[in-house]
């Protein structure tokens, strides 16, 4: 199976990466290194991105980034981070991708336990993840030739410390956990759901 | 108490004036039509908007588009309607407001039931939904001096019988039950809720 991994070499695309390469032909993306390179925040860069690497089973993206900051200052520029990269960045990998991706081929993207575990600091990412999650569950719908749709929820992964004083309380979830619903999105039969992992 | 209307001639819109206007301030307020105008994908507009309509107790936007078609050649720039206006128009009414509202004031937004219950065609506007439903279950943890926000999430409306079509087997709801839904927001000690008006 061809698997496209987007943020490969992020904290979860690394172990998703680890746990696929073996039995499957990986194509490592990222931003500034990968096998290929694409700007997620950039519609010409995933159109040519699609273009050369051609036909695809499975995209598993694990990309974008979003707004972390105190609501009382927060500005509409602000606030548009997270919509153009996390949010309008892993949804134009759909839309545009749809195109290119093989019959039974699947898309998987991250959203995040703030879509519905909200924090300080954290309106933005609320808002992204709940947005990709809504996405996943509705583009399932649509999608044609057997194309499935999935959507990755994780809280805090324990390989980010530097996240945890942001989540008091919520308890990390190990790698293991995080990069098993990612092979449950791609190498299972289910369409529109959401994968909580918390 | 003075109550702004956001969207005061939409169809949802009036029904919440009707219900509100006898016992409150009512400023009602549109894009093209009202005692004020505004554009609320405009930055610019709603900080001038706020300026002169002076300290508030309540604002209720019923406001914002979003595209409406098929997953199949939807694009970008589709997506990007709805993040711009019915998403981040909303959003920037809090973002900026939260400087203007009295104490204890409140923000009432709305989403829509397509956030969970997804319907073809709808994939933007599910988005759209679920990311302003998180928005204010997560401002709601920031928002300062007693302010609230709610969330009203509606199924089609029994006055829109030109969308009857596209949502089938959805009950459409009553003008009555919606209004109530504002009216439980505005008047009522509850933040960051969602009202599912279903």
């Amino acid at each position: 199976m061809k698997i496209i991994l987007i943020g490969a070499s992020g904290t979860i695309g690394r172990k998703i990466a680890a746990t696929v390469e073996k039995d499957h032909e990986l194509v490592r993306v990222g931003s500034k290194s990968g096998d290929f390179r694409v700007d997620i925040g950039s519609t010409e860069s995933i159109e040519k991105f699609f273009t050369e690497v051609g036909p695809f089973d499975t995209l598993i993206s694990a990309a974008g980034d979003g707004h972390f900051g105190p609501l009382h200052s927060m500005t509409a520029k602000d606030f548009r981070k997270g919509l153009e990269s996390k949010l309008l960045g892993q949804v134009n990998l759909v839309l545009i991708g749809q195109h290119y991706v093989r019959p039974k081929g699947s898309f998987t993207l991250t959203a995040g336990s703030l879509s519905e575990d909200p924090i300080a600091l954290g309106a933005n990412l609320s808002a992204v993840n709940a947005a990709l999650e809504a996405f996943g569950r509705s583009a399932a719908l649509e999608l044609e030739n057997g194309v499935r749709i999935n959507v990755v929820s994780p809280t805090v992964v324990e390989d980010s410390p530097g996240y945890f004083p942001y989540f008091p309380g919520h308890i990390p979830v190990t790698m293991d956990r995080v990069a098993a619903a990612y092979a449950k999105s791609a190498f299972g039969a289910q369409t529109g759901q959401v994968y909580k992992v918390v």
